[in-house]
């Protein structure tokens, strides 16, 4: 098997056990570390990642890049990587809707650049069975090839650019959808003076609902910036499907409203989340 | 305790089981039969039920009314009663807005008619502790007294009116929000050729979800008429309390496309429920 040098654009949580699973599978992994986050160079440093300082270089060397970023990111991720003159294979593993990832895959066809599409299923991947990189692609077995160690688990889904994009969107609508969904009720029935008899009665459907929504709700405030775009993408992903947007359009204005709570170091309380849900 | 003449507007498979359940607390029940089904018929008849012929003499002979049908039915039901003189106390326990509900309980006071807001949750009450009738407003205790006996289970949640119905929609804002959810992501899987795909993942999260989220959009199909009017109820509620409604509305649109199901005798299979959605 090739050793590849790959690239990571870029190493946040996710990102950084991407790279940890293709250097447990033998290959050289990089970042860059030009206008990174402390957090990004820390976890860079911890996995030994190489530094190829700038972009331009990063798509010197690299003969893969892996673009692992917010979804309203990718596809300029994807047009940096173009502009500086990349000829490897360039890999969208983001959660973008099946018709972006496509458009992306256009632009690297019109510039001779190889592509496949990847959906990233679970949490960041330190144990087996627990995170899927699905990928489509004509060149997804390569991609596959990187990490075969694990603990990143691997499935090809097809040949079609757009099939790994498609299963994460429909996988996460049902997730973060219902997390959204549930701050929602929670803070309409807050609004109307009902919460206590809200969990009383789930309390009697399920004695755990209660408090998992509740922790469920509190939990997901540390990641609601980066939440509205995607749910964005699921809504443009159900509405190209002829499906209605508006489930998604909703939980983005939901996570919109929460995006303050980005770097909070504490759990805020449930009250405070539901007030930042009503304030307008 | 006074025996009250209670008139249920209109036994449908629900309304059967309050009628029910007065009667099992010592109360005395009509309906009437003018312009109402065969089914409809038949489940009066069954439980014995008091013939009140018209709703004119029903009004007069009754000293309550429950008003127990589709939520777009509901400010006609109220309407229809106030034009034919009813003077007793009157139960609206629709599956409406908390706003809606006040609208009908403002033209009950302006005509002098007792009003009590009520919310059922859960399926038609044959088992104790299985459904409750949320009770608010002045008079909650009188209706809550006819019940004393179950298997209906009531609770009196505060005096104002308008917080039975808020709990209600609270409630149903997630089951049947997440039923409509879960066949809306079917759709779009289906649309894009991932929905074996997405079963495969979800067995992987839970080895019963994939079955029982099937079961559930097909079962939701015999309803799907009528949760239409209660979702669209949902996201004015939601509205009102200052948060978004497309949840909801996307909701209510796919319910409609799943209209045509009604009166089905057998349980159509997944991929016709999902040919009705993505057909326009």
């Amino acid at each position: 098997m090739t050793t590849e040098k790959i690239g990571i654009l870029h190493p946040g949580a996710m990102g950084i056990s991407v790279a940890a699973a293709a250097q447990n599978s033998g290959h050289t992994v990089y970042w860059t570390s030009a206008g990174r986050s402390p957090h990004t160079h820390t976890r860079a440093q911890q996995h030994h990642l190489l530094d190829g300082q700038s972009l331009a270089a990063l798509c010197h060397t690299c003969t893969m890049l892996i673009s692992v970023c917010p979804p309203h990111a990718a596809e300029e991720v994807a047009q940096q990587v173009l502009a500086r003159g990349f000829t490897g294979l360039f890999v969208d593993a983001n959660a973008i809707s099946p018709q972006r990832t496509r458009r992306i895959g256009e632009i690297m066809a019109a510039s001779g650049v190889a592509f496949v599409d990847g959906g990233i299923i679970g949490g960041p991947a330190w144990q087996p069975h627990s995170t899927w990189l699905y990928l489509s692609g004509l060149e997804a077995e390569r991609v596959a090839g990187c990490f075969a160690n694990g603990p990143l688990e691997t499935q090809i889904i097809g040949a079609e650019i757009g099939k790994a994009s498609a299963l994460k969107m429909c996988y996460a609508a049902y997730t973060k959808g219902t997390s959204a969904l549930l701050a929602a009720i929670l803070g309409t029935a807050e609004s109307l003076a009902v919460r206590d008899e809200l969990m009383q009665q789930w309390r009697r459907d399920d004695s755990n609902f209660p408090a998992q929504t509740e922790n469920r709700v509190r939990r997901v405030t540390a990641k609601a910036w980066r939440f509205a775009g995607e749910m964005e993408e699921i809504a443009a992903t159900f509405e190209a499907a002829g499906l209605p947007g508006g489930f998604h359009l909703a939980a983005a204005e939901v996570y919109t409203r929460l995006a303050d709570f980005k770097g909070q170091e504490e759990l805020p309380g449930l009250t405070a989340v539901l007030q930042a849900l009503l304030k307008r």
